[in-house]
């Protein structure tokens, strides 16, 4: 997507210097933008670990490039070494499933090449590609997620059309596209007249921190709104369309997803107001039945609660809102039961969110 | 309510020195207690405006104590000196309905008074009197509220009611006890073990800032959560209650109150839990049938939604948070349709959020 009018990713392969990988540092979005570069396996672990990188397919990319750059210190002697790194970089966050995916694919790929040089052109090669993969699912959501906004719009040509999210499932999240922004940027750039509201998303702030810059970045229109404020836009006829991304989503339709996209359902469903859901199909858990009982909800660090982090002065501070002694408590998901979800929008197109809807798109799975 | 174990009110006469009245500096709450000192008509209408003082009730007493300092100057002049002064109070918050019928109250009394020195005791001792009224009605609230309490408490007596409430209708706001926080109060002081969950209430924080400062105070076990959190604690059993407050409720039962109200009080129906209101009956609106679609939303300054502030190295500051050129809205306010609302809890009792309902506690008003 753009960014200064010139098309970016969060992820690229130097192209002036073959052993390094560029990433944008999110950490310091959206009051500073700042490129780091990565030479090493250890840089490419802090900046997963860190959160320079954010994202379930980003950080599946992020660790691919790291099993690259691995290539050329480790490649030079045996797979042992490779292989060490490929666990390190494993560990960085163990609970993305997505990382270790696209580690092993490159190492799996790689292990058995004798030439050192061989090894790095192929991991390099295969690092780009599972980059290009991860856009191209999110490209063809944005695809079958703009008939929707299109057929919305000719209802009623003269207005734009209304779209709500809630936090950031964009580029910055997915290498390209986005899964909720997919669809907003796919009509933005085929000439339909949108406007978002974005939800602000405590208590990390990835709506007014990332989708609000990612959206001002490629010119799309959009205001911030607090997280309290959807319900009454929905009362009074100024959300036509609610899209979010998700985390894990039952086979049979129920949805986790940032904490908070539960009463956005709610709202859209007692204002008869679509609510789609979009995702790439590796998102889809095929074994859970029940969302809302059986998806564990991770718990956080109840200071994300109780500090916001924001520009005073020139530098990115944190501020502390409650009085020092009240306890927080920090959910950081929640589940939307699959009744109140209207549809999917999957690389494979649209699907009602049930598991009648789900085996339609994806038969092989069931 | 209690602050380090002495009974305190946001406002009260002076007992050293008769010429003075004295209130609790809300604005720096939680981070600094302090309490202002106001001698002058000017210095009420700059704690007035400046929301030193907030919360109708609040400013209603502060009005009328405000009366009372002009009485101590204006009082040796004429009565045009005493009503130039009572314009500008009501003009430093015009929209505060309180505010003009406490000072009118007290202007009325004192204005055919003869005596200056009579006028001084008759403004006093009415400001008093509007004060402990206030706080009267509150405590009745109190007494009606903590009955549910108390049956849901008999219904599970081994572990603790779960109480959630959104934004600070507390003590702070209403000279004592508060209207959601007076039946949680009530129910805490008799004994039976309560845990409040505090939504923080963006954007401007009342929850964290002042609701959890009250309760803390007070000894009453709370947590903050994030606003987006009360949906994923009602569906998985961490709340048996909600109760908020409200700015304008009409006699048809429906309830404007502050932005994301109304959120909750759509969890709270599908979860089964039961959502109360709890007001005084001045504000009631009489005349107003349809809330959703007739009671005007304030648009405040969306700096309130693109900022946070809170304590940063002992200084409490103002953050930024969205991209410095991305638009934000402010919609202070949400309707609670009064299907959502189990019932209302007023200083003569519990009653059904419908017109038969409010008329069954008010006949005289239908």
């Amino acid at each position: 997507m753009k960014v200064n009018n010139k098309d970016m990713r969060p992820i690229w392969a130097d192209p002036e210097d073959t052993s390094a990988v560029c990433v944008i540092d999110q950490r310091l979005l959206p009051h500073e933008f700042k490129v780091l570069t990565l030479k090493t396996v250890d840089e490419t672990i802090y900046a997963i670990k860190e959160m320079v990188v954010r994202g379930a397919p980003l950080i599946g990319a992020t660790g691919a490039y790291g099993v690259f750059l691995s290539t050329l210190t480790s490649g030079q002697g045996s797979v042992a070494d490779l292989d060490t790194d490929c666990r390190k970089l494993k560990d960085a966050r163990p609970t993305a499933v997505n990382l270790a995916w696209a580690v092993d694919r490159v190492f799996d790929a790689v292990k058995n090449l004798e030439e050192p040089e061989a090894r790095i052109r192929e991991a390099r090669r295969l690092a780009a590609e599972i980059t290009d993969e991860e856009a191209e699912n999110c490209r063809k959501i944005g695809e079958f997620g703009l008939s929707i906004i299109r057929d919305i719009h000719k209802k009623n040509p003269g207005k734009p059309v209304n779209i709500l999210t809630h936090c950031n499932a964009g580029w910055l999240a997915c290498v390209d596209y986005g899964t909720a922004t997919a669809p907003m940027y796919a009509a933005h750039d085929a000439g339909i007249p949108i406007h978002v509201w974005v939800d602000e998303t405590r208590p990390l702030n990835q709506g007014a921190r990332l989708t609000a810059w990612e959206l001002g970045k490629h010119g799309v229109k959009h205001t911030v709104i607090t997280d309290n404020a959807g319900g009454h836009l929905m009362q009074h006829g100024m959300v036509d369309l609610v899209i979010t991304g998700t985390d894990r989503t039952t086979y049979t339709g129920d949805v986790a997803n940032k904490i908070g996209t539960y009463l956005k359902a709610l709202a859209a469903r007692d204002n008869g107001i679509p609510f789609y859901v979009a995702l790439p199909s590796s998102t889809f858990d095929w074994t859970m039945k029940n969302g809302v009982t059986d998806i564990p909800i991770e718990v956080r660090n109840p200071d994300e609660v109780s500090r916001v982090q924001g520009l005073f002065n020139g530098d990115i501070v944190s501020v502390l809102l409650p009085p020092s002694d009240s306890p927080c408590a920090n959910y950081a998901f929640d589940v939307t039961p699959a009744r109140l979800v209207t549809g999917f929008i999957t690389e494979r197109g649209v699907c009602a969110a049930s598991e009648d809807g789900v085996m339609g798109l994806f038969p092989e799975r069931f």
